[in-house]
């Protein structure tokens, strides 16, 4: 997909065969069509758009959200943390929206994505497909039944009583593998963490602040207002 | 390469030839060898040490260091908000000991690593062999002459003069390409931002603070000290 | 001054010889003189008050504010990091709202408030009045020009230009004097740094981040959103 | 009490009627005597000290310490979010080493001190004498069995089960009086707020954090290394 650009805003072209209308003009779709990465084409009312091919992070951050997602910073921690790469088999509960499977999807050699409730697995079947990815295998089961699949490398649960998935969790990770979970709240973590028995290695538990700074020209310092919180992550290693 | 666990500490074996030396006794070769993931084997000692195949973050931790590197909750942040993939070229200048590189090429497609200083050149040419990385090119260049590869998706620059990289990096980024910057001070950043003309768009600058947490029992508790700052980070996109 | 309080409602009352107007019904004059603190008064719709004494800090609270204030946090932290007390002497330049000079006022002996501007002047002149401070000499005049007090404690500045003030407040601090100084941005305190000289001890620059909590049954959490940044405070010394 | 500073060090004279020795030579008693302020001594070996005046917050600093005290950042949200002032009547419990009622001392008309441990007690009273304090009255008692004074203005709890404390304290507050507890873990804010009754509202539990800066020409930037965690502070308002 092609994206066109005009000052700070990004507009997404899904469909190059129709125009594309902005509140500078339209755009027409043969103009659209025939514009390589970097060029300019104008709209009717004589506004200058640079075109771009949309990358992965361009879709990405246009996929559909209902439930609250993990934030890229704590994406990003997972990610590194653990060291997930091309090799790995990732487990992922719940889905929600889709945001951690489908990131890690392109990263990884196999996704697996377990979500309960119905009218989340929709949701992130059609993000799937929008982001073109095949080795992200989804399933609308209830996790806490078990996972399918053993000895894969991580898992990672993003669910209100993560506790309750330790057992499950402990069956389908190789010996060395990372359990990670993600929760916003601190009773959650101490639930969690007491949950733990001799077969696991309790890592850490940290919050991941991302905090943005102003810089232009002098005016240089943090910004007045910040994402003051999203969520605890704990990882933790089976070690047998 | 296998890791011994006993308690909390990790013994990686490099050499499965000989006995492996421990203060909680030696363990044999053969032992080693023969041992499967999950496994136990004993010390002379009569100690009980868990036998697990290294993952690649337990290599990657054991990389040799000789200039800070990059941490990874700043890594995973470069990772999430470009969305480093593995259809991603990624050049990187400099190398310093190879952390960003080296985790990088166990993601994505390519890595393009520059480094100067021999010294360095070296390190890093040691731990991608030690890690077994075959996508990684290492050049012992000055970055600032100018970058081979062209249309790339993602630059990471750090450098302690990154404004001296723009011009460079703009040849070989593809439209729509990132350019990060990794900066200890501020006055880096404000260099660096100013440095930015019209052909590129300047995303954000944040920091990453990862904060540490105690859980344990009735003491769940920030930990006392903490790491108080790496470096800041700056996103900018190539427009055309 | 009166409070009514109604659920986490507070009402202050000006003028007691009148009644007092609510959106859960009005509350009569004779009602609230003869009320004492603790005691419940009911509006005419049958809603239940508690009338307690205005604190000196509810008021401070209603004080009127036209420039950006220097949070409590701040403020806190420029009082027990250099020991103001009820032997005291302070000047503070630019007065701004009154809000740093009327509160230290409260605590210690003398502050003299040194406000160029006129319409801050009167904004200050009345909030002195409000709060019914006697011990705070404000005069309408340029600080650059030098403060008439001499061998004072403490000189707190809140100037976009701190630099210019360095010789001036010299002058005017006692030898183990304190100079504070509150810029919202870095390069002013870059500034300011570089303008002190060897009469003087640099103590140090901080940040105060002050991180809010959500704690309610099992939902204890820091909140989503956080002020992220208001003033780097900087503390200097002379030393003769 | 004089101080004398030697470059960036401070020496505080408890005795003027002998000899002052450093590593940096020695200092007569008599030159000692004689200097005014902002006068300069040499010592034996030709060094240049210059003398000041110790101010409160030099003696203060030098206070003996057993337990972990309130950080100055802590006790300064204390003062200016419950507007403690030359006017307010303050209990603390435990004293601990006395670092919040010594400094608030200094503030407010009068603090009562509570302190089970003798220990304790014991060293608070030297600290008491070494800052020449006459408003605070140190008490060898445990606070659970009821405070003697009445309708006091703020009570500040530092103990490691405050929720014990609530019954006590709402006895002895004036309506509109502040009670404002320090804990470093979750677990105890949760208890103490779930031990609250309808009597008191509820405003907030926080955490301050400083945040240390370098700023040396172009070396400006956050320290590395950060204290994480010193204890979070709830303030409470008793409304009858």
């Amino acid at each position: 997909m092609k994206i066109l650009l005009f000052k700070d805003r990004k507009y997404l072209v899904r469909d190059e065969s129709k125009d594309y209308h902005t509140q500078f003009g339209f755009l027409k779709s043969a103009d659209i069509k025939k514009a390589k990465p970097g060029e300019v084409i104008k709209s009717n009312t004589g506004k200058s758009f640079i075109v771009i091919d949309a990358d992965f992070i361009d879709l990405y951050n246009k996929i559909k959200r209902q439930a609250q997602i993990i934030p890229k910073k704590d994406l990003g921690l997972i990610i590194t943390e653990t060291g997930i790469n091309k090799d790995s088999i990732v487990i992922e509960s719940g889905a929600g929206s889709g945001a951690v499977g489908t990131f890690l999807a392109k990263i990884c050699k196999k996704v697996y994505s377990y979500e309960i409730r119905e009218d989340f697995y929709n949701l992130v079947k059609g993000n799937i497909e929008f982001l073109g990815i095949k080795n992200m295998k989804l399933k609308n089961k209830d996790a806490k039944l078990g996972f399918d699949e053993k000895n894969v490398d991580i898992i990672i649960l993003d669910l209100p009583d993560p506790w309750e998935l330790v057992e499950v969790a402990k069956k389908s990770l190789k010996p060395g593998g990372f359990l990670v979970s993600y929760s916003p709240t601190v009773p959650q973590v101490m639930d969690f963490i007491e949950a733990l028995d001799k077969d696991f290695v309790y890592l850490k538990t940290c919050e991941v602040i991302e905090r943005q700074w102003e810089v232009k020209l002098r005016k240089v310092r943090p910004r007045s207002q910040q994402i003051g919180h999203s969520g605890f992550l704990s990882f933790i290693r089976k070690i047998n």
